[in-house]
């Protein structure tokens, strides 16, 4: 049988057009790539395949950039605080702090205007006639300090070297150029970058499709001075990197008022994706969004054009662009690139609305791998590598398709690893086959219908911020991975959803984060219309799935808002005084696999003594049940990932909507998964542990007994 | 040598006449008690002792209590919210979640002006012509409701069993008449009281001491309907006790404005000593206390009329009395008696303005102690446990004395325990060579003077709320326990004491507890001036100790209010993006005992990098000193009672002086603590712990080597 050809984008590398060639065969690729720090050969550009390549809008215009520093991308800045003392000058220096190669001070007077010195013991601006900027020495000082108070300044700053390419640099050494990156607020940039968007294609006529890396703006990415310090702050999901006082100028004629730099510093805090937004970031990010679709649509129509097509890779620069806001085909993109290690990016890819979805996989073919361990080099296990990162896709790839996949990085390192291009070519043919299955009719999902609850609703469908090792402190992102590959519907909520009517279409409502946080909803929950509708909605027969500090907000005779329904709440020093109910641990009846094992929080109290608990650890309930109404509250203390606390979502998800425990098209091992496609009948069966398993299932055709082989794809005609 | 006689109070037992007489000749005692439950005969009464009488003023009424139902102390209760459905009536049962027999629904007309019905979904209370109250049913039924948010009701309730009496019914299977707790707010009950107490003295010629069981009011606590849940509410600390319709009418009228259930209830949380209070609380608490003055000076002074003593046992009705509020001389007592398991305790009888202190040492001879272990009986071990207690004492009495020391309870139960006999006696020898010792001199202290800081200031003296089995969650009460033993001059001030320039007097301030707590502060950090005066206090020279969560309030850059200070703070989850600072532990260069061991507290991160840490867990920084000005911060993540951690702390209030960390009369084992008396060139060695210990002590006599038998008191001449 020939190799089928489709949907595999290769990393091509010059120098190794027999390889390129060879391995293109072998992954039935249709597309060669290049690679950051990669060039394609004209011999394999003209070999047939479709080519793509990548391109950075906003930064490799050096030569351009040197000549226009002021329209630099830039971001407020704010100084460590400095205490006044009686009878001395109180002099703050500005860059002391920050990495002086990424930064460098705006104190053009239009910047200035949005300085801000803060009195940050009172939490108040100083006035601006109380403060002056020194220029030679880098540094404000404040006039009549109060004595003891400490101070602050905000200021806005060039950002002067683009932050993944100074990342690449630090991290392996480079000796190379800084690369600046440009603002397309300012028209000048933009008519520059309109003017090379066209030459760039005409000088590329073999390309089939520009791949954007993202478009703009960075996420966040601030570096400090110190070495003990290098990272002050990084966020994926903020747009602090996209002010600037002509950015800010606009915004105030369009929305009527101004922001001010507090709005984007918030005490040094800075307005963190994981915590609940206002409506000035909202106003903001609307404001970014707009402009982002208005002058990357520009770009886009001049790569359709020339005819080709255009991709973006959602990624570094994606700040602004927002796949899940409602306005996304705006764009005009052809495609959306994700690069993924998690099911949960496989799921927020898949569910783009764009005609083609592709996947980046892990491992990257790159000498090292995350965090500096080893891969394409003595010491790497890239097939293990490999088998972990596609035993995380598979699954949420049995639930939702994506059209195509692809590899990265250096082609030639795969030279020593024969059983790795092996391995990928197993990835491909699974990867066809559960495609296919797709193409004939849907999967089977049970009927319970989940939506997950919080504060950015589906904006921030299936990710939190930015990749699972950069958020695992959150309960909800092991939620959303678990669910990923579930066969379950799932849906993202907000708070302003829920109280327009969103839950008529739902069963189960999963709320899970620590107080405060975006994630469990923080002043959200002050709002009773939203308690009201959640508590009318469980007492019909919803439930409500509160993990970690659900609805969690002070001011209330319950931390939890939920606590009604929950029967569970949490003492935060309060009720130290009260007495608790004492409890023993109810029959799970199966309900919970062994295995299970849930991080206990201290100071969870039972209410009324009327919650079921499930599981509980050092004498803490972690897991209860309580009935309200018709409805329930499910709580539990934290979720982490585990195929354990895989299945006990599950399960609970199953009890929760009145169906079996156990059921049709579900193993009864949960190192083990599994996907029914009703139209074709073929029933895949998924091993995701190293080990191999025995595992059963029944199906319409009768029980379905296996033997699978460690991360081993089985499909099976029923 | 004949035995010292005086300073000792023994319980007498009738019956037992020759064994009271013989342990009152061994133990040297002066006075000859009874207890609860026991009566004197006249063999002992007139046996040429001291006798003391105990007098509980507020039950053993239960005849003029029957007469008089009106006339019984009360409480606000409030139930359990419930939720109000749509198309239902809500109706509130109020006694379901009481213990019946403790409460009685007091529902004239006059108390029910008092009543509140709330809804907790809003916070807001439902306005009177919205609800009626059921008589028949015991219930209130709520017009109007809106769906699915949830009410409670507040309401009066008698107390119709004293809470000591239903505690030793309950625990001891009692089946006797219940005493009732009559109220002296209404003039009859005075009348009768006034009445009854000179009959009282009239009857008892040979009493020497009215040992009063404290005065009128109960420590609160609250009994529910369920065995699962029996103890709704504890604490030692607070008023709630105290209210009636008629208490609060005269409130009102004299100052001005009306408490109001909430005022107690609090949202169901009620007012727990450990939170900060408010100004309507110390309203109430001082009119409280005004009246217990008033009316209980009245009963005093006929004590003092028939030529007897009264005295105070400071616990179960001792609410009111308040011996640090600076009124207690008012009284006139002649002597205060505190029971006391832990060395703090002894601190704070010792420090009361009165003429004579005596502790209540523990095991009480009673057969079984805390928590039902056996003491004196088959299984236990008495003479253990009173060396455990007064090792928790000896070291407190060693800075500061008392007049005299007892035992409580059944002098038979001591029939089968000589040793137990023996070592009592050996106390009683350690005590006079100790309290001679005082008489001569102060014992030699440190010059670093240490200030504990907390919302109550010395209202709340050595104490929290409580004996420390009561109040262990807290930090502070460990440091309290530590302090009381330490070479060290302490004093407690209030967060107003500070502001009033209490610090001048002060080299080490200590803030300890959880956020929010009256002993971290909560609120109080709100206020700038506060911060201010600290701040410039350690830029000249102080330190600030912090412990947990100090100075913790939410609304500024940093939850520490003190961070600059500290150089340490918490991340409620507002900096999850913000990069943390890392770090190696410094050399202590001796500060830190080997042994020391303090519970880790996640998410704390050095504010500027400039802090050094000099012990880590779990690599969280637990203990971190920072440069402020001339002064320092210090802080440390929890503080748990060990013999090693109580010379961390002794070692860094040294430091943190600018005192040497090892120095005169400080022993080189920390197992074993001295005190030396200059004025009479006397060094008291003791042991604390349970092995043998070595020691050596650098004295102005050279350097003393000494080994000690577990719990041993050595005195040696310099």
């Amino acid at each position: 049988m020939s190799k089928r050809k489709g949907g595999f984008t290769l990393p091509g590398e010059s120098g190794y057009e027999e390889l390129t060639l060879k391995l293109a065969e072998k992954w039935g690729a249709d597309v060669i790539r290049d690679s950051d720090g990669t060039q394609l050969s004209e011999d394999i550009i003209h070999a047939g395949y479709g080519i793509y390549s990548t391109l950075c809008v906003i930064r490799e215009h050096n030569e351009w950039a040197g000549k226009n520093k002021d329209k630099l991308q830039q971001t407020f800045l704010c100084t460590s605080p400095v205490v006044a003392a009686t009878g001395e000058e109180l002099t703050i220096s500005l860059m002391d702090d920050f990495f002086e190669e990424q930064f460098a001070v705006n104190d053009c007077c239009e910047a200035m205007k949005y300085w801000q010195v803060y009195d940050r013991t009172v939490n108040e601006p100083v006035s601006s006639g109380d403060w002056t900027y020194n220029r030679e020495t880098g540094s404000v000082t404040v006039q009549r300090a109060i004595p003891w108070h400490k101070y602050t300044v905000s200021f806005l700053a060039y950002r002067i070297w683009e932050e993944i390419s100074m990342y690449n640099h630090t991290t392996n050494h480079w000796d190379k150029e800084h690369l600046m990156q440009i603002d397309p607020r300012y028209p000048e940039t933009r008519e520059y970058l309109l003017k090379w968007m066209k030459e760039w294609c005409e000088a590329h006529p073999d390309t089939t499709v520009v791949r954007f890396t993202s478009l703009f703006y960075n996420f966040v990415w601030i570096w400090g001075s110190h070495e003990e310090c290098r990272h002050l702050f990084t966020d994926w999901g903020s747009y602090d990197f996209t002010v600037s006082e002509r950015a800010l100028d606009e915004f105030a004629a369009e929305y009527g008022y101004s922001m001010t730099a507090e709005d984007f510093i918030n005490q040094g805090k800075r307005h963190v994706t994981h915590m609940p937004g206002n409506a000035r970031k909202l106003d903001w990010m609307k404001f970014i969004n707009d402009f982002v679709i208005s002058f990357g649509k520009q770009l886009i129509d001049i790569v359709h054009e020339y005819g080709k097509k255009a991709y973006v890779f959602y990624d570094d620069s994606w700040v602004g662009i927002e796949p899940y806001n409602g306005r996304f085909e705006e764009f005009g993109f052809d495609g959306l690139i994700k690069c993924v290690f998690s099911g949960y990016e496989a799921r927020l890819c898949a569910g783009v609305k764009v005609p083609v979805h592709e996947l980046r996989l892990h491992p990257y073919l790159f000498p090292v791998g995350l965090g500096g361990a080893p891969t394409f080099m003595e010491g790497g296990n890239p097939t293990a590598e490999a088998k972990r990162y596609w035993n995380q896709i598979r699954r949420a790839l049995l639930r939702c398709p994506v059209d195509r996949i692809g590899l990265g990085g250096y082609l030639h390192l795969t030279e020593g690893f024969p059983d790795f291009c092996n391995y990928i070519e197993q990835v491909t043919d699974e990867f066809h086959m559960i495609q296919d299955f797709h193409k004939e009719g849907k999967p089977y999902c049970i009927k319970t219908r989940v939506a997950v609850l919080h504060y950015w609703g589906a904006l921030r469908s299936w990710t939190l911020s930015g990749h699972f090792h950069e958020s695992w402190q959150h309960d909800l992102i092991h939620i959303n991975e678990a669910l990923a590959g579930l066969p379950v519907e799932v849906s993202f909520l907000s708070f302003e959803d829920v109280k327009n009517g969103a839950l008529k279409d739902v069963d189960v409502v999963i709320n899970a984060g620590y107080a405060g946080s975006a994630w469990s909803g923080g002043d959200a929950w002050k709002d009773e219309k939203l308690v009201e509708v959640l508590t009318e909605w469980v007492y019909q027969g919803g439930v409500f799935l509160g993990v970690n500090e659900p609805s969690a907000v002070t001011g209330y005779d319950t931390y939890f808002r939920m606590a009604h329904v929950l029967g569970i709440d949490e003492d935060t020093g309060e009720r130290i005084c009260h007495g608790k109910w004492s409890f023993t641990t109810a029959d799970t009846e199966g309900l919970v696999p062994e295995g299970v094992r849930l991080a206990v929080k201290q100071n969870r109290y039972l209410t009324d003594g009327k919650a079921q608990v499930l599981l509980e650890e050092e004498g803490q309930p972690v897991l209860t049940v309580h009935d309200f109404g018709k409805g329930k509250g499910i709580y539990l203390s934290s979720f982490q990932l585990s195929s354990a606390n895989t299945r006990l979502l599950y399960q609970l998800i199953r009890y929760a909507g009145g169906e079996e425990v156990t059921g049709m098209y579900m193993t009864d091992n949960f190192f083990t998964e599994c996907a029914y496609y009703p139209k074709s009948s073929k029933l895949v069966v998924i091993n995701n542990s190293e080990c191999a398993q025995k595992t059963r299932i029944n199906t319409e055709a009768g029980v379905k007994e296996l033997e699978l082989e460690p991360y081993q794809t089985v499909f099976v005609n029923l």
